[in-house]
């Protein structure tokens, strides 16, 4: 481990595929503690810097997404909220992006396979994409989550009250996540860890990447929750908000998802225009880079999306 | 007129209050001209300091959302694409806010009018809403756009592929907006200026005050749209992202539009809690200062939508 200050240390290998509150707990702590976390890939290891197209397509979908845990918090009762507070990240060097067939925002759209990989040099503020396309670093946590309180496996893949496969990419360091608590020790787990990505991760994933995340757990009994909330204590690493400015495309639509679909659609057609990219590396730029931001959804019938560049990614 | 160093001048008396090719222009410009227009309030005047919340339930609909116009813009054809740079704004001194039964992401659950005014004191970065909440300024047009090509009126209420009620609050002093031109000329009209709003709008108004505002238009045929787009090119006027940071609460479900609901909501009730604001005063705190952000729309089958509020404006 290399964040080896911190009290405790759960290591990659107590993982699990799925939220269940039978999952035994690998770790009881008290409130206040800081534990170092081991964070597999998405993938669980099934991609590396040698992976092919040809591996994106034969993806075992049973092993992706693993996460890291359970933690028992102790005092931490259904009710609750468990403070989550993000404390720092060591990234490993390698990670990737791919189009999957099947998932994202645009799946009909983009039905082959895609892989790309990135290298994560330590102490570079960015990730090169293409030749002068810079993508912003700013790790955070994808899946972080509790035990659910309804008995049983449920899928890793959508998140849920509780938490889980939130994706928000703010949750960077020096920020805090506040989980509503549904079982008796919380139990919390973390994985799915980015080195970047845009709000919406709109082709399904992100800069994927192996990493250690430290976290200070508290239990709250000022807040009430329903559903995670998050808090962030000044400008986040990473902040795309550039001296330069952005570029942003619009969806106009009667249903939001399609006024999502649209905004991506127009800033892959931009990008394509513009830069040395294809529609699919367009789109996986998409996905780490940009943006989506509900402009209105009150001028009935029609809701406005936007998809928000910054324009030092790709110079523009 | 306030604004009287600009080439092209349109007062309010020249407005219209739907989208319709065939209403004749009141100015013609070459592309480079600079135009100030004088632009009504939202409820084209019906309401004022003096009004109350019986005047918010007797609006007629009618005469809601005039825009001063339309400018022939030489040059401009069908294919097109606006440029429109907006350049300065010369706001009133009041302003407002209020809740209108039957309207905004939270209709249901607020069915009660609601009326609050704004003392919008020239040279103050923020307005007061209540005892220690305070609102940065960053005025903007809610409304922009040019004629659809298709004949006959269209309601001012909905945005639409050649803009209209965008309601996008990034259109500040400095941005571009890019509208494709549906019809010989463009034939542009703005109304609905802003002082305030965040991003959704969500409770339907924004800070609703008559304001000058001074636009450029150039013709562009380097770029290609399906919709609007829009550039910033700096840190915005009142840039929200604050020292302090942000507190977010979150919308977890297997709609865009629930998640948004939920995330508004989850705001109310921690402004409920931890303010002296009512339910109502709060939701339309949301929809002045709270942005919506896309966290997540592809772990299926749930999406996650942010409800992001700068700490700096609660002090909290």
């Amino acid at each position: 481990m290399k964040l080896d200050r911190h009290a405790h240390t759960v290591h990659g290998m107590h993982h699990h595929h799925d939220w269940d509150r039978a999952h035994a707990p690998v770790l009881e702590v008290e409130p206040g503690a800081t534990v170092a976390f081991e964070v597999q890939d998405a993938s669980g290891g099934q991609l590396s810097p040698a992976s092919t197209v040809a591996d994106v397509a034969a993806i075992d979908f049973a092993r992706v997404n693993p996460v890291t845990g359970p933690v028992f918090v102790r005092g931490a009762r259904p009710g609750d909220v468990l403070e989550v507070e993000v404390l720092e990240f060591a990234p490993t060097r390698w990670g990737w992006t791919a189009l999957i067939p099947g998932f994202g925002l645009l799946a009909d759209a983009f039905p082959d396979p895609w892989l790309t990989g990135w290298d994560l040099a330590p102490g570079r503020a960015t990730a090169t994409f293409a030749d002068g396309i810079e993508v912003p670093i700013a790790p955070f946590p994808g899946t972080i989550g509790v035990a659910p309180p309804e008995p049983g496996p449920h899928s890793i893949v959508p998140p849920r009250a509780w938490g889980g496969n939130l994706d928000v990419k703010h949750l960077t360091a020096g920020t805090k996540l506040y989980l509503p608590v549904a079982v008796e020790g919380a139990l919390f787990s973390v994985g799915d860890t980015h080195a970047a990505q845009g709000d919406g991760e709109v082709a399904g994933t992100a800069i994927e990447t192996a990493m250690e995340v430290a976290l200070r757990f508290r239990v709250r009994r000022d807040l009430t929750l329903r559903a995670p909330a998050f808090e962030t204590f000044g400008a986040a690493p990473g902040d795309r908000a550039t001296p330069g400015g952005s570029f942003a495309t619009t969806g106009v639509a009667d249903d939001l998802m399609q006024a999502a679909r649209d905004a991506v659609s127009a800033m892959i057609d931009r990008l394509v225009a513009t830069t040395a990219l294809d529609p699919a590396a367009a789109y996986a730029l998409c996905s780490v880079a940009v943006d989506l931001k509900v402009h209105e959804v009150v001028d009935v019938p029609n809701w406005v999306v936007g998809a928000w560049l910054p324009k030092a990614v790709v110079r523009w």
